[in-house]
């Protein structure tokens, strides 16, 4: 997978999640690769580019809002939202937002 | 200024710019310090959220496309968009996309 998602022609959606952890991250970064490898079989997922230093800024790339939100309510998913929210992150944010412009390559 | 951009109610924009760096650094934090000094000054900047491993993610916040549009022409910043095009990046990609909904502390 390419660290700069090739995504198709606007519009399409970011996520754009950006957090800071606790120092409790136990069962993290298996939670995390297992959200990856969940995130790439969902429908409408184009892609995600992430790196963490003093913040994290997680942006995953969708066809429309509706997958995201199927996305957002899945079982599994939830779970790693309700333990990033209790025990991983002191802070986080969550933007959705409409791509509707794009160059580089 | 916080790590995590106290932004204004939704609508708003962000600026994604995703980039794969060379090993040719020289200039490098230098300009970015500046840059980032210098778009704190311009009208319509909300804050920016940035981390860099592998792949550098970095989101800055405005208010308007007009912003946007003002800063991506503005003179130190289009010396500083030459020369990353030409000397420290080997791939990048900029998204402009409108932030519609958020949630999160």
């Amino acid at each position: 997978m390419s660290l700069i998602v090739n995504t198709p022609p606007p519009p399409y959606y970011a996520v754009i999640f950006t957090s800071l952890q606790s120092d409790n991250l136990e069962g993290y970064v298996e939670m995390a690769n297992k959200m990856f490898e969940l995130a790439q079989q969902q429908a409408g997922f184009l892609g995600i580019e992430s790196a963490r230093e003093e913040v994290g800024v997680t942006v995953s790339y969708w066809s429309d809002l509706a997958s995201i939100k199927r996305w957002k309510s899945h079982s599994e998913h939830l779970l790693a939202q309700q333990l990033g929210k209790k025990c991983w992150y002191t802070a986080y944010k969550t933007r959705i937002a409409r791509v509707e412009r794009d160059y580089g390559d």
